[in-house]
């Protein structure tokens, strides 16, 4: 069928492309006029402007919108909002938070357009493997666009990637994410605990190349770890410094406002603030007191 | 190549089936006698003492012990060493603690006794996928004993299977099984993210089977997961108690020991404990407290 693609970048070029080589047509906006150039050489039509997008495309129409969470995805629903009509479907597959997803759903149902929102998981390799979708909001809508979500979805899945109301496919990804943090973390932990055993000098990556037959922890996560281990043994061309996209702060949300247990994704979060620190304050207190109150010995700063 | 196994059951009974099928000749002690039978049945040979059982294995011997870690693995290593000469293998399959491991090998050696250990994973699922094995001590005794590795691991694996000295491939098998721990637990409180969201009333077994394909968490244990959610949705015919066994706890040890942070492990751990505990004290003297300080309302027990 056709679709109407805003932001043309890693997840969303290949998304397009994925659509483009299964028999969809797609039209593309993005703000860079090479990667239009890029679009249309693989088959695709270049629009430059959301108005010229809405504008090409036959209603009802369809639009995904592939950009960054927060400002940017609100602007661009909103521009969309005004060139659109009732009956088109517009879909935010980036990582929203699924509140604002609800409210941007029930904002343009007051102009009859239906939002889906689709939480979608694969990164990079979604183009080969698909895409990890789980879609929210009205189900009609959903069946009218089920011919996109099966060919970006991994056949496997069996086009079963509608979880239920706005909200609730941004919700699901954002768990999904949550265990995502646990489950590095978890990895991050064992394969410290090997590297501080020194006296068994131990080979990081020949253990997670093992690991990944016949044992309970073989995942994707660790496929992926023992790729990276073969290329730099040691890990030293990284810093360990982590950056968070705002998804697992979410669930830690989550977790606080219903007030459901999530020790372990809370710490993989904490983990993570704590790796972008350099000499914090709090460390410093903590060595203050020490000395303070039992005259243990302190390092100076430099 | 010819191999004594000590105990027979759940693992040890599915590991002697994987042998003989790959051609290996497979002598069996189970202290149950049908147990013996059911070896004698699909080919192997019981043997109704530990030492009938060395008696009939041709020198060099190798013995796998597959009993429980603790007492009982140390009354099979002290018996089995009283009979079996030096050159012979003494392979220790089970979930010691490595640091038992370390001095059993130690006092192996004096008799001129080679003890492997070798942490083995894959339950239940190892008799068709194969078991990832870790394996430490000296490593011409490893090279002897490799066709029996090579059967025993999945092919995939390509039998490096080797990682140190002895007790590095017990502590590896512990590290493996605490990530498990974090893994286990990030996926646990995820669903209860999911289940906790009501207003969304999410199909927890859909959602897991959804996970399974492109998504980034796609896992064993997700596949797991997913099977058991299709068998009963809500896990209605479970309660949430969870045992610990052993390699969960010297893993947090091992990060006490080591002075490596493991939040999300040791945080896995210590719910496993919370999940055991009913109306304990520290939450009566919470309560007592708030209501002391605050006034705040408390439930009686009733």
């Amino acid at each position: 069928m056709q679709i109407g693609i805003v932001g043309l970048g890693r997840m969303g070029g290949n998304m397009a492309t994925r659509l483009m080589n299964d028999g969809h047509e797609v039209f593309g906006f993005d703000p860079s006029p090479d990667t239009l150039a890029e679009l249309e050489a693989r088959g695709g039509t270049g629009k430059t402007s959301l108005a010229d997008l809405v504008e090409a495309l036959d209603t009802p129409r369809t639009v995904w919108v592939m950009v960054p969470a927060g400002d940017i995805t609100q602007s661009t629903v909103d521009e969309l909002s005004d060139h659109m009509s009732s009956g088109d479907t517009l879909i935010d597959g980036g990582n929203s938070n699924y509140k604002e997803s609800i409210r941007r759903a029930n904002e343009l149902a007051e102009k009859g357009i239906d939002m889906l929102d689709s939480g979608t998981s694969g990164g990079i390799w979604g183009l080969e493997n698909g895409y990890c979708l789980t879609i929210g909001g009205n189900r009609a809508a959903y069946e009218r666009n089920l011919p996109i979500f099966k060919t970006l979805a991994p056949p496997e899945s069996d086009g079963n990637l509608y979880v239920g109301p706005s909200g609730s496919g941004h919700y699901v990804k954002m768990i999904h994410n949550g265990i995502e943090y646990g489950m590095m973390q978890a990895f991050a932990e064992g394969l410290e605990l090997l590297e501080a055993k020194s006296d068994f000098n131990l080979d990081l990556a020949a253990i997670c190349e093992n690991w990944r037959y016949g044992s309970v922890i073989r995942s994707w996560l660790l496929d992926l770890t023992a790729d990276e281990l073969k290329e730099d043994p040691g890990l030293d061309a990284l810093s360990s410094y982590v950056e968070d996209s705002g998804e697992g702060r979410w669930t830690v949300d989550a977790s606080v406002e219903l007030a459901v247990p999530a020790p372990v994704i809370t710490a993989a979060l904490q983990m993570r603030f704590r790796s972008r620190q350099d000499n914090p304050i709090g460390g410093r207190a903590l060595a203050a007191m020490r000395n303070a109150f039992g005259g243990h010995s302190v390092r100076r700063a430099p």
